[in-house]
């Protein structure tokens, strides 16, 4: 059996399911339906239902680490444990924004990609090239770097110029360098439509994440057009809260897929794929 | 009681002990001597002895994330141990090097500050302000902002010139003005001595966390002297390798202890206390 890496998986699914939504399991316990509280284990019962009532739908799941770490002692099993409850056939990103010196940077991607068994993981690029050639090494594993973020203190250093250029295009550019491996991506936001734009007219053919769409207002057309270049390259667009959260009731599930065929529904209307 | 901060605690450990070493427990478990091989857990009992053998002689402990999240299931169960092995007096700083958007942030710091328990953290920059707030919210805690790293590729985006400055030194900027509850510090590489002493010029009195002594070959003398201004700024000297596999045998605390004894003699060669 062929196993087939990162990119190639998502480029099937977009096409087989015409989406490009990946599903951010950011779970907070506050949020969960109260039918649920009373579980033995609230947040993995919620995770696998919203999979399970989605993963024929969406492209990828991507859940984010400071919600299973801020569980205390079995954050790390349940986040496992959400991982392992995704259909083989649908990527997981996990959502970790790591970067450290190599000999932690190490240690990190082992936890990611050995124990936690994700299929990619978001990155930080302050600490340059060797602070992520680790995560870079897994060749059958997929990084997407931090470029341009959609929180509004993104300007206090991304949008900074450096030497004629923002930061984050310098990073963008570095990301295209240190992508020998193939195995390299870019995280954009939503909340800059213009910048989605610029930016992959300098990045290639790299795929980007673009968070930012739904509980954080980012535009889903221009994300869409933009990032994918009107369907030659990959992205994915994460949207967390507006699907996971769709409804607080018993129906939680049956909304959250409502919500993703309703965001696919518009892409299908933007004649991307 | 009054509860002091962690800058106080700091202060205060410093002029008795005479030492600004902090001791980085990065436990490999490929690198515990043979001999605690055979116990329950390894890590914990390995960590527990060095602590017990150097918890007089240092000031703070600072045990790194990503060594206890590549143990797998109970790696934060044993980094939380190790923290609760510490006695109170010594401050821990939980090594992290987290940033994501503030609703992501809020869940690291629920994890690091409240179940973990640690005094302090380390964050990383990028992605601005309002991404780091939420640590920076615990006003009893402390957070110090990677500036300057020990890493060769801390030249990849932390030395471009934005504006007329290097990247790091806007970072500098940036955190005194953040520096609202007092809570605030810096992360300045060892491997940069020239440097040390140009960010302790521009960052006032921000307390300097100085990794890259010992294993990455930092200077001792040039950290301290310029790190402290001589003594009138707060400073911790990181050491891992060279303190905690001092020897790989049966007398490795012992040895651990011998090595920061012998930098707290070094230190005092350059009367700064």
């Amino acid at each position: 059996m062929v196993i087939m890496k990162f990119k190639e998986r998502i480029s099937q699914l977009v096409k087989e399911r015409k989406s490009l939504i990946c599903v951010g399991l950011d779970t907070d316990p506050d949020k969960i339906p109260d039918h649920l509280k009373s579980t033995e284990n609230p947040v993995l019962e919620f995770n696998k239902l919203i999979i399970e009532a989605t993963s024929d739908i969406c492209v990828a799941y991507k859940p984010n680490s400071a919600f299973y770490e801020a569980l205390g002692p079995n954050g790390m099993e349940i986040l496992k444990a959400t991982i392992t409850a995704v259909p083989s056939e649908v990527p997981v990103i996990v959502d970790a924004k790591r970067g450290d010196i190599g000999n932690s940077s190490r240690m990190y991607a082992r936890a990611v990609f050995e124990y936690l068994e994700g299929d990619a993981v978001t990155v930080s690029p302050y600490l340059g090239e060797d602070s992520l050639a680790p995560f870079f090494e897994y060749k059958d594993k997929f990084a997407f770097v931090l470029a341009l973020t959609s929180n509004p203190s993104s300007q206090d250093f991304q949008l900074r110029n450096v030497e004629g250029k923002p930061l984050y295009e310098i990073v963008a550019e570095n990301v295209q360098k240190w992508n020998k491996s193939d195995n390299l991506g870019l995280v954009v936001g939503a909340s800059h439509p213009d910048k989605i734009k610029e930016m992959r007219n300098i990045s290639g053919n790299l795929p980007f994440l673009i968070p930012g769409v739904g509980a954080q207002g980012g535009d889903l057309e221009a994300s869409a057009r933009f990032g994918t270049d009107n369907g030659k390259s990959i992205a994915l667009i994460n949207v967390s809260r507006s699907v996971i959260y769709a409804s607080d009731g018993v129906d939680f599930a049956e909304k959250a897929r409502e919500e993703v065929q309703r965001l696919n529904r518009e892409l299908s209307e933007f004649e991307i794929f």
